[in-house]
């Protein structure tokens, strides 16, 4: 019924501004032909104690705050006065800095959904009014190419960022509108999509978004208006036809991962970010238009991806060189990029992807790179960021508070405030469960019968999770349990009552009439898991990777008693020591193994031996002491790695 | 007797024009205060049939007269007319072309010394008169910085290259000297040479490489003309003491490996080439000086070369990105550069430490270099060339007869012409002997006394050498032949009775009274080896490079049952067989060994695995057939792999 009313307001062209705001998650596909489900609004999940309560508290008491201080020192804020003035005061910052300010915003505003904050609100309403005061009456703004350089616009797309921070103002300007109902900002970015779509096209003037992000950004305002012209629009622009128009090198293609037809590609290649979100906004795309071709390319490229190019960390881009993707099989650890926003990027594409098919795969996908790749990103103290996060290290300076381009860090909370819409999706026979941690859910089925669920868990530290599911009245659905591709044997009871053990890589589907109160007990096991990597992979060949639930886990310095380069597994025969370390960074879980470590240093030997001579080389027994991936690097700069030896004398 | 006169020459400045240009050799050390020993001319030694016979002649056959066709069809030689007829037309290619003019001139001008041809000096002295016409009364010539451009000279050298192609023309004109006494394309050089040491210098205009090459020119000049004022010169630049004039970064600094002292320097870092050419140019310094801080320098830097930073097959610079050092033990293979150029520089550098140390150690990495990741830089056909030299790949087009930067293709050539001048030198006590071959050394010790030596192998197929000794009249010296560090349980007899067993690594000294038809039998045992690199080589780890005398070994997909990246040993327990195919690749010893290859094919298993799945992996027995490093990709292009994993079933 409610459905139905929504539906009715959306034909209307009317939805903005009606009460269904509140509806709408992080993406919103009530209404997506092509979609197994829908997730459920930020404000429905309230996320309790436990692993992300830390981090997500951190991010709103400090990384927010802390970073809208450095925005607006750098000048960043003051860009958009300067252009409303027309004073000529030269651009602070690179050509991409609104994107910043906007994926900040976006940022703050998911955040209201957990933590309303008045003040929070006004500043962000300011900073609206600062932005609508640069608009120009055509819809076009960027404070960058705007005074002398205004005549430059829309001439150097393949690097000008227009329509990439045209992209972050919308998704700015929706999240603050499904946080508040408040379409202020929204109208800013949908005015200067009006620009786009009046200007620009086949038979107009060519577009290209350059750095792909506009192309999710025009989905998700179709979905919020209701108006077909912006999903035009971003078909025109995922439909690469501008290619001679716009004289484009082949390297450009490769890099910007737009520019031809993306139904085009075979392969994950050039810039990661951009290619992560090019291949986001081509299943949103998808998922509204069904067209077969889309689905083709993303399945070949998600195969590449999982076969061939991701890091076991979730993250992506192998190379610092153009921040790109490798070939296939190049992952090196050391020289990682890895880059936090393609990490995001990929976890943004899998939750896309999930919520298009309902298969569990892409969700072990992005839970890899929430809890990991992500994760890593962001200090434990909520200040300092990453950008690379390599897989090893000799001890760089990887943590910073601020990058000159600082895409990352906002990305990064927009990531951690908005996480709570990752949890939960519905359909129309029930309710999917994606991500476990202690957490109430409140909301309802798509009939509109309220229902709570409430989790208690110690996830991912502990793989038992209870959920009291509390219809509004009793009725039947189905719920469906993730049980992750790693948690074999997993089982499931309802009330007491064991279910058919559900297979790993799947959601356990279950469907019975449920009543306030039900009690459903899932165990996940969690035991060690040792890994190896396809021996194609020029650097993990013979290394152990080790990984406990989600987390994947490391080597740091602090934590061994030899130089980390120096170390090696003695075998894998011996079982893994689980330890709780409450007391170490915020609370972890250690694992520990039996090792050795050369002696003398692996520094002090040669480069190159006769194998019986390596063979030779003497080793001392040690521990092994891992820590989650995502926890390093703050104790100082250190030594880290998470592909160990596997030791071979 | 001969000596004393030289130095006489020398002294009085006079040494240009006299006829000792026939004495000198690739460097030339019979006055330098601080070397072991002193090579001997190019033209001493004739190479006869084997190894190197067949390459040499492609190089003046084909790689000599179609590189120079391709030089003059990119308009190189034009842009000296162009130059000279101040007629305003474009510079044909990159800055630096002159560059590849002058390493061919110099190629072409070695060749000489072992092929006279007339008809080819005839050119040679044509393409000089050509370049004296583009030469200003100044003495500067570089054809890119003419005309429009004169105005921009020496205001970007961290760019400019105008040293760098002076180095190369002084080259050229020291080769071509050496070869046929003729100083014509020398005194251009050196006409600008005064130049540089007339209006630059502390006290006047600051000067700075930027591509460094001209440090070991000037030094070489100096020995050629005994003028002071050119190592002088050569300090002044290795000096570095212009940073502050020169306003240069630190990324500068890092990339030019010059602007700060060359004796501040504790690693390798930034560009492979031009830190290899500055390693020699410091090499060369020291030499004349005797300065320790620059000795001490480049024992470090050796040592970081070593211990952390060289492929195995002499190759260096392991990253695309600024053609430069990578990390301490960053030596990817597949995506290894390794330059042809930055080969050829460690081979120069070694050459140089091994003649003013004598310690065997360099003769060692030069060895490994040449026959290695400087052989496989030309096709066997001499018309094809690779910039990069990776260990590992998947089949990419590595070799072409032409790059729009093509410093590589004539830098080879003029190592392939100049080669006989790395055979041997003298010293006061008697002669060096540093590679083996079929050939013939007609020269004499540093006393004057004739000496002929005629080497048998069929060396580096066959470790038995046997080299009859003929002195011009019976004379009391010493013998040095070298013993690879890789050769245990060489041994050695003189006229059938053995001598004491040397020390792999060192130089075998036999002092005793030589007299015709002396006859030494040396045999280096030439064992199959399996290699390992240090544990901390993140690709390299678990995994086994083979080597035979000085060659290293690879896997190539045409020998191959199965595809090369799903290949591995099984185990190392059992011998390699060898088998001598002079049919393949114009004569190679094959290798074999047990090995397996992944069925499935690794293309189709999953990125990872549990480390018990990934143990059940299948495999199928299969003979892994090894061929020599240099000789890949002369069947088109194919995957290869130099490293081949171990095999842990």
């Amino acid at each position: 019924m409610i459905r139905t009313a929504i539906l009715l307001l959306v034909l209307a062209g009317a939805a903005l501004g009606a009460e269904n705001w509140r509806d709408e998650g992080v993406i919103y596909l009530a209404h997506t032909p092509n979609a197994a489900m829908n997730p459920v609004p930020v404000h429905a999940v309230e996320i309790g104690h436990g692993f992300w309560y830390g981090r997500r508290e951190a991010n709103v008491e400090r990384s927010i705050p802390t970073m809208f201080t450095l925005l607006d020192e750098h000048g960043i804020v003051e860009n958009f006065r300067n252009t409303a003035a027309h004073n000529g005061k030269p651009h602070n910052g690179p050509l991409y800095t609104d994107s910043d300010l906007y994926k900040w915003m976006e940022a703050a505003a998911w955040s209201l959904q957990s933590h309303d904050d008045p003040a929070l609100r006004k500043q962000l309403d300011s900073l609206t009014a600062t932005i609508a005061s640069a608009q120009e009456p055509s819809g076009y703004v960027n404070t960058y190419w705007s005074g002398a350089r205004a005549s430059e616009r829309f001439t150097q797309m393949y690097r000008s960022h227009e329509l990439y921070c045209l992209g972050h103002l919308l998704q700015a300007g929706i999240a603050y509108y499904r946080s508040t109902g408040n379409t202020a900002l929204l109208d800013i970015g949908r005015k200067f999509a009006d620009y786009l779509v009046a200007d620009f096209g086949p038979t107009k003037r060519p577009l290209l978004t350059g750095h792909p992000e506009l192309e999710m950004a025009l989905v998700e305002l179709y979905r919020t208006t209701g108006e077909k012209k912006y999903l035009g629009l971003a078909g025109y622009l995922l439909s690469g036809v501008e290619t001679e128009r716009l004289q484009l090198k082949p390297s450009q293609i490769t890099y910007l991962f737009s520019g031809v037809p993306f139904t085009s590609r075979t392969a994950l290649v050039g810039h990661a970010v951009r290619a992560m979100y090019a291949s986001s906004g081509a299943t949103d795309y998808y998922s509204e238009t069904g067209d077969a071709a889309y689905r083709k390319t993303l399945d070949t490229l998600w195969a590449d991806l999982t076969m061939r190019k991701m890091y076991i960390t979730g993250g992506v881009g192998a190379r610092a060189e153009g921040e790109s993707f490798g070939a296939a099989y190049e992952l090196p650890n050391d020289q990682a990029y890895g880059e936090s926003c393609a990490a995001i990027g990929n976890m943004m594409w899998n939750f896309r992807l999930l919520q298009v098919t309902g298969e569990e795969k892409y969700a072990d996908v992005m839970e890899r790179a929430l809890y990991n790749g992500v994760n890593s990103g962001m200090s434990l103290d909520g200040t300092l960021y990453c950008y690379r996060n390599p897989l090893a290290s000799t001890g760089e300076k990887i943590r910073n508070p601020w990058y000159e381009t600082t895409c990352c860090p906002p990305n990064l909370e927009r990531v951690l405030a908005s996480l709570p819409g990752y949890f939960y999706s519905t359909s129309k026979d029930g309710i999917w469960v994606h991500l476990y941690h202690n957490s109430k859910l409140d909301w309802h089925l798509e009939d509109g019968t309220g229902l709570k669920i409430e989790q208690q868990t110690e996830y991912p530290w502990k793989g038992d999770v209870t959920l009291e599911v509390t219809p509004e009245k009793a009725e039947r659905f189905t719920l469906r349990l993730r049980i992750p591709e790693w948690a074999k044997n997993a089982s499931v009871e309802v009330n007491g009552a064991k279910e058919a053990a559900p297979r790993a890589g799947s959601y356990a589907a279950i469907t019975r009439s449920w009543k306030a109160g039900d009690r459903v007990t899932l165990d996940l096991p969690m035991e060690t898991r040792a890994l190896a990597a396809n021996p194609r992979v020029e650097s993990d060949y013979a290394k152990v990777a080790v990984a406990r639930g989600p987390l994947i886990y490391c080597l740091e310095a602090p934590d061994q008693s030899a130089p980390v380069g120096d170390l090696e597994f003695a075998g894998l025969s011996e079982p893994f020591e689980k330890l709780d370390r409450p007391d170490l960074l915020q609370g972890v879980v250690v694992l520990e193994h039996k090792g050795a470590a050369y002696e003398p240093t692996l520094a002090e030997t040669p480069l190159y031996l006769p194998w019986a001579d390596a063979e030779r080389r003497t080793a001392r027994p040690v521990e092994l002491n891992f820590i989650p991936y995502y926890a390093w690097a703050n104790r100082g700069t250190n030594a880290m790695e998470v592909w160990v030896p596997l030791g071979l004398r």
